[in-house]
């Protein structure tokens, strides 16, 4: 572990290019994209070993803290940042820096994106060190990633003349010359070829006063903010603080807003395995490909395709001579697209936004602190849910002003409680929890629990629920 | 009307061209592929002006005769004719004869397919008109279709002479040179161009006593199987009697086991906007297109896609850049295919059937005389449908072994017999059935009952029935 050091993890993210896997409620990072764990518990199981956990902070908005805490327990509460609004890179590392130099005048913070694939652990590791080192030296890190294809998706960044004076174990570290915006194909075929262009990857690192002070010279109106936001730090109006303060904010990149401007930026080039999983074409990099090409998972069964991706869930997708073509499947959506098309499943999400549909927010199934919900079918007054509950896991106590509750146990023992009463309901059993009534449901046993819930009632959103006690700290 | 005509209806079909809309227990006839009635329904409609409805008879198996009385209530019970088995066209015409022959030794049947769709009515019943006139004159009468693409998927009858003496209205009859099975492309092409070529139609029109002749002439084993079938016809052996006379036959189409062999058969041409829609492309030819040339239904949101079907239900569909593409969905499942392979969605059927999966059999919703069931979820010991009762119908008494059932209203009203009680139960209200009692659930009401029913039991197929009572003849 190295002193000083603090790792941040940009967790923003708008669920659209990964539709109709990813949600609104349900971002890249939290999703398994790429091996057994989640793209945010994969990247901070990586920095666990560069810093301790309580060194690990996670920027987020309000909405998804709540479902990467279930993800991340390891990281408590104090330890996400909330972005009042999404006002761009700029204005949510700003305010990373501030609440961390506020804990410690002499820290060092990295910066890393939480929905990255990095299948080379080590070389990361070793080269965030270095990364550490030069960032000490009063730079402004950047890690450039070597070009594997000419990729007109991300910017890049022309390096100069070496920096001298830092021993690193990786390699060389390099001045920075210019940011590039997203070139046109011509160029990036140049920068290929060309071994001064790397692409930039998005992860920085920087002393917290070196970045304050950078944003102090190029970004008056944000260093502003942040002066009122670190003054209220601790006080009982931090929220409202920060949530004006922001509102005021343009929003601008961290690139754009500094980096560009600054005089004092280096690059590490690195190569350890990064993909920013950018769209559905990208398992194409990371998955294990059949003799057809085709990346193929969950109940498929496919025919003489070549050269596709097609992902589903439980329900079966048959697919037969497909080419170049990526098929996604969820419970409630299916989409297919053309693989050089995939880029644009965010006008597809437009579109979902503009007719009023649900199917770019939520999922069927949705996983909470205590298990999960699975929507099974609605009508006009009435929902029918399939609640799975951990053993020893207990929902809140609470109350639905506007729907009651049939339950049927189906699989496992509830322990509940309606009103005064509290008992155990088995296997086959129902009981009736009307509206206006106190109640909690709860899975003492050793099994998961399975309960059929048909609501009734003339509003059945989520929202119509008051939370009178919770293990969960939810509110 | 004209006097002596009789009309069969064949309505084989084993549901897998048209997967996954069509499944084993709902094949193509029973399908809404075009317009606002299913095929079969269509089909009777057509036809209805020709004979009265009980001289309109329908060959089936036992498990679909359910299922299409629900649709065409207009046939009775006794029209329909069932084959104990599927023996092809050549028995199952013979079956046909030798029924409607027994009932009026001087009968002329017109033989059609249930799943054809024919656009121009009046010109079909013109042409049927002529067919029955023709086959007065002892011919065997088919329609040949004009060619409109040289189409590999249809077999041909190269048509000779004009036969003379009937006055027909729709143009020529003209005596049969040969029939040809499916040609390759090069021969259909050279067919397209001489105008002595017309499609098989596979739709006949003969007396009943010359097609058991040259049943009897050329297919001698079918000929004995129906004559001891007709021995039985009354008595109550029938159906063991028919069962055991097919089980012995060939598989034979009508085509090869007559018609290619007789010397006395006549094809009209005909024109009416036929087509045997026998794979998905062909709703291009059936069904509107948009500016793009797709075929779009259902919940579907399309983005510049070319000359592609997409068939949705009520899930989304969401597709991008399509090109030349099938793309159905419905409850369960989901097929993506090339246009161009559109004929090999049975190789799909076929991988279902050898994995043993359910898709290819029946849909997740069921229509049943009394309205509808949904599958919406189901575990180990579980199993979750909801249940939609029409307006005055009710359920047999039942009872089952295996499972018992919380039902739980959320529309309408329910009466519902349990043992010895009577008693109703609105929205919002449940009552519980054990196992080994039994049952009835009935809606008394004007308006649609709906119901949550969460079974729970060690088995939970349909076959776990026990029917005491039944509005529908049931068994």
């Amino acid at each position: 572990m190295i002193e000083n050091v603090y790792i941040v993890i940009m967790a923003g993210g708008s669920g659209t290019r990964f539709w109709p896997l990813s949600r609104v409620d349900m971002p890249k990072q939290l999703l398994k994209i790429y091996g057994e764990e989640t793209l945010i518990q994969q990247t901070i199981a990586r920095v666990s070993s560069l810093v301790p956990f309580n060194r690990i902070f996670i920027v987020t908005n309000k909405k998804h803290a709540e479902q990467i805490r279930f993800q991340v327990p390891e990281i408590t509460k104090e330890n996400f940042i909330i972005e009042p609004l999404a006002k761009n890179t700029a204005a949510a590392i700003g305010l990373a820096a501030v609440h961390i130099n506020h804990l410690n005048p002499d820290a060092v913070m990295g910066v890393l994106s939480a929905d990255h694939v990095i299948r080379n652990t080590d070389q990361f590791l070793n080269i965030m060190h270095d990364a550490f080192k030069v960032a000490s030296m009063d730079y402004l890190v950047t890690i450039g990633l070597k070009p594997t294809r000419p990729e007109t998706g991300y910017g890049y960044i022309e390096s100069g003349e070496t920096i001298e004076g830092g021993e690193l174990a990786t390699g060389r570290v390099i001045a920075v010359k210019r940011f590039i915006e997203k070139p046109d194909i011509e160029t990036a075929k140049k920068y290929l070829r060309d071994n001064h262009f790397f692409w930039n990857s998005g992860m920085f690192v920087w002393k917290t006063g070196r970045i304050l002070e950078e944003i102090g010279c190029f970004m008056p109106a944000l260093s502003q903010g942040l002066k009122e936001i670190e003054a209220a730090i601790g006080k009982g109006d931090e929220e409202d603080v920060s949530r004006k303060a922001f509102s005021k904010l343009e929003s601008v990149s961290i690139d754009y807003g500094v980096m560009e401007k600054s005089v004092r930026v280096a690059v590490i080039p690195a190569d350890f395995g990064w993909n920013d999983v950018g769209s559905w074409t990208a398992l194409d990099e990371i998955s294990q490909r059949d003799d057809g090409g085709n990346v193929i998972a969950g109940n498929v069964i496919d025919i003489d395709s070549e050269n596709s991706i097609i992902y589903a869930t439980d329900r079966l997708v048959a697919t037969l001579g497909l080419k170049d073509m990526v098929v996604v499947d969820t419970e409630d959506a299916t989409l297919v697209c053309r693989k050089d098309k995939a880029q644009d499943v965010k006008s597809i999400v437009e579109r979902l936004k503009k007719r009023g549909s649900e199917e770019y927010i939520t999922h069927r199934t949705v996983v909470r602190p205590w298990g999960s919900y699975t929507l099974l079918g609605k009508g006009e007054r009435f929902q029918i849910k399939c609640l799975t509950v951990n053993p020893g896991a207990r929902l809140s106590l609470q109350m639905h002003y506007h729907r009651s509750e049939h339950w049927v146990v189906v699989a496992g023992t509830a322990k509940v409680t309606r009103g005064e009463e509290t008992f155990f309901i088995n296997p086959n059993e129902s009981t009736y929890i009307p509206m206006d009534t106190k109640h909690r449901l709860e899975n003492p046993g050793k099994i998961l629990l399975q309960i059929i819930e048909v609501q009734n009632g003339e509003y059945l959103k989520e929202d119509d629920i008051v939370r009178f006690d919770d293990e969960y700290g939810r509110e």
